[in-house]
């Protein structure tokens, strides 16, 4: 058998720990061969120990004496930052590149590898929220793939195979409702940040945690589908679904909707992004239908969380609208995780930096970056205005 | 365009009838140049005057006159029988044999259409049953194609779409529970016909509603599918459905679930066995997953529904028992719907023919009459019996 040349990027988090953990299933199938962290170098020395790979990116800020050392041994190299990870996933001889880095710097990483023809399993919402139209183009010139590995989008891609996107009538996302969807719009207000962080149905980092409890997540998600499977938006719908056994639906013309079911661990999505087009199998549970009692499904609120609403409209006015508010999600994210926002105010921040007069149309990735850049200004300032306002200590 | 030629058998039934509107639907890709029925001539009369076909077929026993009458005028030609049958069936410039003949007789013009290489639309469970290893052969040596009409194995078929029976680990055929369901083994025993009849999901001819109701019907569709899909059978299971919404599932080895939904109307699966390997827009209902309130599953009672039992173990044993479990089905329910035999007593007749020397292997279609008329009369038998023991009126 020959093993496919897998690279992670963002190896330090719960998507790339999952990923290692599918690789050492697969060792007589994937072979790492690069990795990075932006700063947990002490995770990354653990990793390089255990799979030796000839080739290591650490953001630019990190301490990488340790890391550096170890990789020396067996002739490997560090390198460092946006750079870095560029030359890495456009690297010869790579077959996979796994995006698990966190926000928007991904799109640097992700536009190389599309640029090399590299299939590229995606776990990366924001950067084609950002650049969805550019990138996707890109795919298409240098004929590389994107396998997404978010649960919903690899749900509906694997709803996809064997069918064809011009029968699509319908894709429903389905959403978990995430740690709050019980509470009133009142007690949403001011929320404490461990009650959001509870998430009932998967283990993930805190920035998707804080989207997925707001539903930006799901928002997020509807303009990747929008960009990943060629789909008008007016055929993407969410369905609150709490149980998260169904991963997303596809409706086609005939009436008949294809589901795709799974536990809720990560590293299913991530096996058959790294697997496909073939599947392999899993060592985790299965799924019994005769012990899922009830599954249930409702319509979003949108009027206790405006989050996807707001998705929805950067999605119609497109241009760079998604990319501002992408990151004026991020920055307020941020501020409320660093316990300096009300949990009410994180779309609150979003509508006032998505009212501002942003480009309709962008031809150059620069353009994105420039929006992204404004935005994060002017979230930053509103997040300020609001937490006086609210005398938020 | 160019159209398919379609002939469908059994028009006259519930099956036949909704093909008929499908074909009426998708007049601009759908000819049918042949229709038959066993005695309806009423309703073959009114379909042939719409649809004047070049072929009807009828029963021996029927009067044929006013159909004769009617075909005669644009050239067509009235056929008798099992043969008649065959050669409609076999005749050239034929696409697509749709067959919704009920029972076992079915497996004659099945065998002729896969000998004569068309592609079959089969909603006919009885003859795979009985002779699946077979036909599958034929169909296999022919280059034929049987796409599945039966709800649950269309919902099967479509699942494995674009993805490997190999890396199948189980399939899970729903089940409605039937009119039945609820019913503690007491009720069961002599519960009235009208109950039987009334099934909540789908409307259906009398003896398939019997099955449905004793869980025979989802016997005959785990041999059906071990047949079709070269499934192995413990990789089959059934799970209840109530809301008969999703129609099967199909369960691979990493973990994956891939289900098929659609509304309870038979439109859907026939529309798609005619439009194969296409999938043309439907005029039917869609369906709103935030509608659908709870959607529960649970283990068959195969303590009060022994017909299921039944089924795993006459495909267990093989050879010419799955023939005689079919037979003495067919001849249980036929004394049931005369109103001499009890609802409870249907799997008693099954057992006690069951209990009987059948062949274990069986290599001619021959074998398997044979056997089919042993079970029969064996069935009538015991049916008697039991009857007479129960002081049934």
């Amino acid at each position: 058998m020959t093993k496919k040349n897998i690279v992670i990027l963002g190896s330090s988090g719960s998507i790339g720990e999952a990923a290692l953990e599918v690789t050492r299933r697969h060792k007589d199938r994937l072979r790492v061969v690069g990795l990075s962290v932006r700063c947990n170098t002490k995770a990354l020395a653990r990793q390089v120990e255990e799979f030796r790979p000839p080739t290591v990116v650490v953001g630019c800020d990190a301490d990488v004496r340790s890391v550096t050392q170890k990789v020396r041994r067996w002739g490997g190299r560090v390198l460092r930052g946006r750079e870095g990870l560029c030359r890495l996933a456009a690297e010869k001889d790579i077959d996979s590149v796994l995006i698990a880095i966190v926000g928007s710097e991904a799109i640097f990483p992700l536009r190389a590898a599309l640029g090399a023809k590299k299939t590229v399993a995606l776990a990366n919402k924001e950067s084609v929220v950002m650049g969805g139209e550019l990138l996707m183009r890109e795919a298409r010139r240098c004929g590389a793939r994107i396998v997404p590995i978010d649960s919903e989008q690899s749900a509906i891609f694997q709803c996809l195979e064997g069918h064809r996107v011009g029968d699509v009538e319908r894709v429903y996302l389905t959403a978990s409702g995430g740690a709050l969807y019980g509470l009133t719009k009142r007690m949403l207000r001011c929320v404490p940040l461990k009650r959001v962080l509870a998430h009932p149905r998967w283990k993930m980092g805190p920035k998707i945690t804080v989207d997925s409890a707001t539903l930006m997540n799901k928002g997020l998600e509807v303009i990747e589908a929008q960009h990943l499977f060629g789909l008008p938006l007016e055929k993407i719908g969410v369905v609150i679904h709490p149980q998260a056994l169904i991963h997303s639906m596809v409706g086609f013309h005939d009436g008949t909707l294809i589901a795709q079911m799974g536990a809720t661990d990560m590293k299913l999505p991530i096996q058959y992004a790294l697997s496909y087009p073939e599947r392999w199998e899993g060592d985790g549970s299965r799924l019994d239908p005769a012990r899922w009692g009830a599954l249930t499904f409702e319509r979003p609120d949108t009027r206790r969380f405006p989050c996807l609403d707001l998705a929805y409209e950067a999605a119609r006015r497109g241009g760079a609208v998604p990319a501002a508010m992408n990151a004026a999600n991020e920055v307020a994210v941020g501020v409320y995780l660093a316990g300096r926002l009300r949990f009410g105010d994180i779309p609150r921040v979003i509508a006032k930096v998505m009212a501002g007069n942003w480009p309709r149309t962008v031809s150059k990735i620069e353009e994105i970056f420039e929006a992204d850049a404004h935005a994060r200004e002017s979230a930053g300032r509103w997040a300020e205005i609001l937490r006086k306002r609210r005398r938020f200590r």
